[in-house]
């Protein structure tokens, strides 16, 4: 099959790239667009025509001369790469503000996970509800996830507890961590997923365009 | 001034890493570390030490052969850089489960920022408290921006109001976005400064991720 040993050449690069191409070809879908040349599409996202027909080039032939991309295809197609089609399960831990925030806000079906469960430590909110889940005590995490296995740990909790609660949730199987908790989990776990959120970093990068926008 | 010339010379990959540095630099200075060698920091940061050299020698001669950065020197330089040294206003538009993590979670003035108004229009939330301040009607905007002067603007909106919302903030005098609402500002105000944050596209990657972690 030359489509997937194609695949597997795609850099890291490109990769990068994929989650935005998937959101913008997502909303065209839903606007009703059905085919879409390189050049609108380039014109949409900000890039040029070439580029696209690069990166999309390292899928397979879904783009053809004269007739542009077909959008459900290159969709499922990049879906798959991304691996939306399989559902994870997924806990979270730490329903302060932002874990809040993120059962709430997150569309997590869209991106092929679950929300199974939410954890916290503070009695005051075990108990409750969030995103439709009650907030369970920390110390059932070991039971949940024997009976659940979830294989995406969502990590809201402050640096000084990560250490302890990714040892523990690796020990039971968690092989990916989306992280807000500015732990670097990597150090003691090389072998698992790790996609760090530094809200700063993106704050800090505003503040440096706003201190040299007078510059250009 | 050899150092400013060397500071505009920067490459945009090396600034991209600057709120990194900036973040790890912090977070040893509270460890009260006072100097690092290269090799160390290198370590923390899971980079060479001769990356560090090159990119921290962007800004001048903070590290000395045998005794390491000067981390308070190092810091206020990148913090100079980032223009983390000057107080920005901020306003927030949208206090929704995600407006209101963010305007509770961030620590602004670590950042630079003031957080100076919440904004929303629905009318149970208007009057509410959140992060310490009162949620003002939209329709307050215009005069509150008359009155504060906000350089900056955080949009935790749907797409579908972020285009008026921009619109208006940049007549006010808005110069900078920090924006989760998926609207391209850029389309309409090519001047502005804008820093996406798109949660989704984070959470593919970690799909990505443990769809393809069997394979290396």
């Amino acid at each position: 099959m030359p489509k997937e040993t194609k695949k597997n050449d795609v850099s890291y690069s490109v990769i990068r790239r994929l989650p935005r191409y998937y959101r913008f070809i997502g909303e065209l879908l839903k606007q009703g667009t059905v085919r879409i040349s390189s050049g609108k599409l380039a014109e949409k996202m900000s890039l040029t025509a070439s580029q696209i027909r690069q990166d999309l080039n390292c899928f397979g032939g879904f783009g053809q001369q004269g007739y542009g991309y077909n959008l459900t295809e290159l969709q499922n197609e990049i879906g798959n790469i991304l691996g939306v089609h399989e559902v994870k399960k997924a806990v979270l831990i730490g329903v302060g503000n932002l874990g809040r925030a993120i059962a709430a806000h997150m569309d997590f079906a869209e991106y092929g996970c679950k929300l199974a469960g939410l954890f916290d430590s503070d009695k005051d909110k075990i108990g409750e509800t969030a995103a439709e889940l009650k907030i369970l005590d920390i110390s059932e995490l070991e039971n949940f996830c024997r009976r659940e296995s979830p294989q995406i740990a969502i990590l809201c909790i402050p640096k000084s507890s990560a250490q302890q609660i990714a040892d523990r949730l690796v020990k039971l199987g968690v092989k990916a961590f989306w992280n807000f908790s500015h732990y670097d989990i990597k150090i003691s776990h090389k072998d698992v997923v790790v996609e760090n959120v530094h809200l700063g970093d993106s704050l800090l990068m505003l503040s440096y365009g706003l201190n040299h926008s007078s510059e250009e």
